[in-house]
């Protein structure tokens, strides 16, 4: 069996693995305040063009939504989230379970757009008992989204210029920022991105990690005891050394990109492969998930030696399916699979 | 200016005050343990027609509704609602503060239906990856609903055949009860209810007590240390007994059978108005609330004498409002309207 | 029997029903828009000798302190208070229930002191492990307190000052507030109290009124938005109006001091006989609860005409018990079981 | 500088390592449904002699505690607790955030006993207003203790009673349990435990793991839906088979014990130098930690070439402070220690 259905199928990157040997044995304190930590923080300031940002590293996506938006909003508050988003379907209610519902905003491809993001403000302000209705108090985009998708430049420099004016806080969450930031279609820096947003992450856990996200913090207003919320959230790693270490690698000689640009490389291959076969595109996605629209029938015989994920049907004989490319995934892979595509 | 607004627009019926004013002197102890608060749990359980069930006393449906639901769910469930359940829209997030997400169900007049619920039940049961998603672990439906509508007896039914299969708790917020169980199409009594959901209330505060809410639990598993969660919310009345004199004058002699009699009939001829004048009405609805749509024109010109909700627009020339009428209705203020309809 | 186990025993001032009855029929808004509510902010205001403070009216003491609390705190923070403080002890842990530990203070008497904070504060920040530990946030006292006991004009002015100086908040329940007010030892006013906290209450349930709480907001940090954080915490009442008659007419022509006068009185009276008699008292209280400390065989003689509260074991033979006045005790049954006293 | 202040200093064991490197390119599905996790968990029921439990993997400990706590009370109850114990005094809250105080039980050696429990829950059950108070409804312990204290097999079994008897849940903190079951005066199992606690967990992080805790069910009440708790709550590692890789290396041909025991075994050769030394021992562990008191001009000296964590101050020249050993302290430089403290 070939595996496509996630991007977290495999260990991480051998130098990865390489550098937590090489460490192994040395002596540090724990929670984060190691020189190993230190290292990645700057690396990661530099990747932000040095934008005065300050940097977290935490284990999970889950953890580190609940955790960002928790310490951010206040009671009464929710975040607005594309109604696919990940804090919406895919985190048992963490959100909920801190306290905040998750406000959701129609998507038709994991996106919101700045223009949603003010009708709900005004729809909440101008309604007479608003008082009575959770207010928006943040927004929640992915890049690249759940779907594969992407936000531009100017679509992000619009939700930017939204939240600012109405006072909203606007968090990105990258599980797969390198897969987005590599894709041919992008034209988003991590530089940008830092002077665009309050925070965001940068994930390791699909991205060549055994685990992690950093997170980033732009807006000096939310940096105030963010490790307090971290540790009270289940969060703060004991030996935090092993994100440190796992991030400065990724960070060191742009390794981070170079493994994202492979995976959006084979997943650029597979997507004419799907076209080329006449497949339709559930998503219109330039980064390392590709949703094709296929019979059933020809999804059936793939299933035989394939692994992907079912998303939907899309009609009596057709679905979208998912298929994941990751830094790890072989060419030969992505070869056989294309050959057999074209078979069918 | 003459108000159909809401139904909590004056203070309580007559004989509430009077009961007030004769027993203000007597001392009783606090928390609900009264003898008049002993008194109001036996005429409920009467009105219950002998139902095992438990009475508590609480002062306002938000914090009955987030009391009950957190007093019923585990971390991970969610409670199954309209999407426009007075929990998922106007509570201020009061469900996701203590933990839980709201799983708005579709709705086209307030209502939902036991094939949504199993539906809903077996969509969360067949994803793969059903333990990332909010469980379905109760249903909150309102009766009447915000709309004005009622579950007749054999859609109640349905509700608690298919909540008894999938073990789901069902909860019947009962805020405007006495307007539905006094409407001409209703066949649902008390005792029906009562053997029907897991739990359920009784509004007194739009139905002619300055405020309070009766907890019936119906459910024994549920029973259990209910007090303590009423404390811990906020919601156990020092002078317990200010809601037992309240509930224990409502049901004696049928009072609050009566009074809502007296709403129902005023609403009825204001439906009737609405019908003759040849508005169309929002919803179907037989309880206090009327959604007539009218031209905005009729509506401005009402809007100089009498004050309404606006509820939303249907088109470009008209909207639907509502009327609502109450235990303290006057006739005379129902015949001016009625009156002013005719000659627009 | 005659009761002096706690100071909400009967119902409200005659004046309050009264004024509830005058007013039954009249049609106003929902929610604390109303007049009556505007007029009760104004004499609230008024007696706060001008303070620039914001007035809101909740039903009960918990509901108060956990909206009150969790509108101020991040979530990392806790509030200190004195091991023996209703949020610590009486409240079900309604605080950990919004997120948030009480961080309890040694007390003898109710009361803790500017340099507890100030050593409480900085234990945690000398901490090197502090990220680990709840962060002190707030700080709040009970005046009266729990005990009867009062804080000194120089006392708070020193926990004011200690608060602002390490960015804490200062929170004071009244909900003896009058009590305190009008006892002999005191010199603070409302005008006082309002220069010296964030935000602080005035408590209606046991001075006089059916319930309420009035919430003054002095801190305009704190104003932000705490209608939305009543809603959500279910203390909204939906006719508002009755907390701003009550309000209104407890604030109107210095009944809520003459009443609360009253009370001390008579709670001076038992003070009297109770040292005459040669009885320890537990606490040294000026204020409307009095906790003599009597031979156990004269506390089984009283209980058999008189109900008041088991405190706690002083040695062998002797308890501390408490006995309340209030706005509402006759100072004929306060003659009386003075005369039995002395017999005993 | 040579390290003693934690346990947590180093990575993990080279074998975990070596066959994190030999597994990394295997693919396998996410969420702790691979085959590894799979294989661990059978090791660890074996290592639970046969015991009908579940077992979970979680990354760290305060994310396992908060987790296992909230998945069992309900709102209104509590968790009994040595003061001393890592929930109530270094988990930054995280056990309120999740909404339940906890009730903290004075200990002088982290130990807490089935005297105090029962006293505790009779204190509650015996108090008029205990509606009004939180109501215990699990113990809470660790094993070892944060102070490196034992449990010895009969003091379990009365706690467990006791639990039994009152209807508590009892949870065990296992975070250091190999330390523990090692220990020379030890004389419990794990299937011991696994027979007496309703859940309990086997720490990694601080016992040759790079990170990670097996939570062991064993009460079948509290398996029901543990997973959805564990995603919620941000426990739930993508890659979970690293935990999976991890337990199953350490519980292979007794790598668990083998490692634990070499700590005690290091942690005896240095409370044998302290107490040769004429140091009294703050506590009587025979475990990894060890807590000598010593005079401060000696701390003041070896500090100048070992790190060791200030505990507190014993008297004006004294203070004790403590020395932990691990899987990966090395004899050399205990033996360097040793040799520095004969010095002195």
């Amino acid at each position: 069996m070939i595996r496509f259905e996630s991007d977290y199928l495999e260990g991480a990157h051998p130098l990865i693995l390489k550098k937590l040997e090489e460490t192994n044995f040395e002596q540090t304190a724990g929670y984060g305040t190691d020189p190993f930590c230190a290292g990645a923080r700057e690396r990661i300031k530099e990747a932000c063009e040095g934008a005065d940002v300050e940097v977290h590293f935490l284990v999970g996506g889950t953890q580190t939504n609940l955790t960002v938006i928790s310490s951010i909003l206040r009671p009464h508050q929710g975040v607005l989230a594309a109604v696919t988003g990940h804090v919406n379907v895919h985190e048992t209610g963490a959100i909920e379970a801190v306290g905040h519902k998750v406000l959701a905003l129609a998507s038709e491809d994991g996106k919101i757009t700045a223009a949603q993001v003010r009708q709900a403000y005004e729809a909440h302000w101008n309604d007479g008992s608003h008082e009575h209705i959770v207010q928006p108090g943040m927004v929640y985009i992915s890049q690249p989204t759940e779907n594969g998708t992407l936000y531009g430049k100017a679509e992000l420099e619009a939700m930017h210029d939204v939240c600012q004016e109405l006072g909203l806080a606007l968090f990105l969450d990258g599980a797969r920022m390198g897969y987005g930031l590599m894709a041919e279609t992008n034209d988003l820096t991590l530089g940008d991105i830092a002077g665009l947003v309050d925070v965001f992450y940068i994930g390791g856990t699909k991205v060549g990690a055994l685990f992690g996200e950093a997170v980033v913090i732009c807006n000096p207003a939310w940096k105030k005891d963010f490790r307090y919320l971290i540790k009270q959230k289940g969060g703060m790693l004991a030996k935090g050394r092993l994100l440190g270490i796992q991030f400065d690698t990724l960070f060191t000689d742009g390794l981070y990109y170079e493994i994202s640009r492979h995976a959006d490389e084979l997943a650029m291959r597979l997507r004419e492969a799907f076209l080329k076969k006449g497949y339709k595109l559930r998503y219109d996605s330039y980064t390392n998930q590709q949703f094709p629209v296929m019979p059933d029938a020809h999804i059936d015989r793939l299933k035989e030696k394939y692994s992907f994920e079912f998303w939907e049907k899309a009609d009596d004989s057709h679905s979208a399916v998912r298929f994941c490319t990751s830094w790890a995934t072989k060419a030969e892979a992505v070869d056989e699979l294309i050959h057999d595509i074209e078979l069918l």
